[in-house]
């Protein structure tokens, strides 16, 4: 495969495969390079150590399912409570989706995560950001009370934890977990009502 | 000192001061029984396994902090939105003090926690029984609105468990904590008011 078509994109599809595969603590970017039939420095003329790597293909994992809840965020057809419920939903059904689909991969990019603290408050910030939005429409439409709507969305990300931070993930299998969902949903809307 | 005094409530303070000191990996019953001046058959006497003895002694850490709450669900010359937000301060505090005073027990009881979820889940389902007395009291007395108390319970317990949690253990130190359960605390109880 001549260098020259080796773009950033295809070394981190490559990086994802090759930590499906040998997992976080055994992947190497010669593992990287093998995959995509290029010398490691090839590799390295793009992302210039292996941290680099690890850091742009765990940014790329987050940004994904941002880039899906942000299309809902967009879509301005829908009283901002319906929105509201929508979004966590969504951001609930990617990340039990992940967990569950392709479980090695998941417990992959927590172990990447936990070493790059930087890029997951990063993806923190841009999903209470989307959320924010939504809390600014509902207040400006007369649908929501807050006072200090980025106060009220971080409250609505806390609250809400236990459906989207993966370190829930086993409890995503629970029979009652979509009740509980929808629970704590209705109490956070009856709370923004205004 | 003589077997006759030893009870089980001295065992299991005596397991606390070993598991504080070697750690839930390396205590052993000898070690109990050594501290008390005791045999290791006094102690089998009394807790038949190691297994048993962990268990109880985990189970008396979490009721500690249910027996404290319970005084606060009591005490009935006050509103239930300034009740149940006392008992979610009072769990939070509870919670902090454990993990900041004394980490290495903090840690071990985690440990000992994840090998006997049966004591977790009860003490989890006295927590929230609390929390549904509160809530029916507010119900009765016309503060609250809530369709199904218990199923409200739970949804409070669930959207504060960032506050709880051990799982958020270092991120209790934060700067930003005590607003962020503030902002969680109204938002839940504008949530709940009739």
């Amino acid at each position: 495969m001549p260098a020259e078509t080796l773009t950033a994109e295809r070394i981190l599809e490559a990086t994802e495969e090759v930590l499906r595969r040998y997992g976080p603590a055994k992947a190497t970017v010669v593992d990287v390079a093998r995959v995509l039939g290029v010398s490691h420095g090839s590799v390295y003329r793009h992302f210039r150590t292996k941290a680099a790597l690890r850091e742009a293909v765990t940014h790329r994992w987050l940004t994904r399912a941002e880039d899906a809840l942000a299309e809902l965020v967009e879509t301005s057809d829908r009283p901002a409570a319906e929105k509201l419920r929508s979004w966590f939903a969504g951001l609930f059904e990617a990340k039990r989706h992940k967990a569950g689909d392709d479980p090695e991969l998941f417990a992959t990019y927590g172990v990447l995560i936990d070493g790059s603290s930087g890029v997951v408050e990063q993806h923190i910030d841009v999903l209470i950001g989307q959320v924010r939005v939504i809390v600014e429409e509902g207040v400006r439409g007369g649908e929501f009370t807050a006072a200090d709507p980025g106060v009220t969305a971080r409250a609505l990300f806390d609250a809400t934890c236990r459906f989207h931070d993966p370190a829930y993930a086993p409890e995503w299998r629970l029979p009652t977990i979509q009740a509980e969902f929808d629970a704590v949903m209705d109490l956070l809307l009856r709370g923004l009502r205004a």
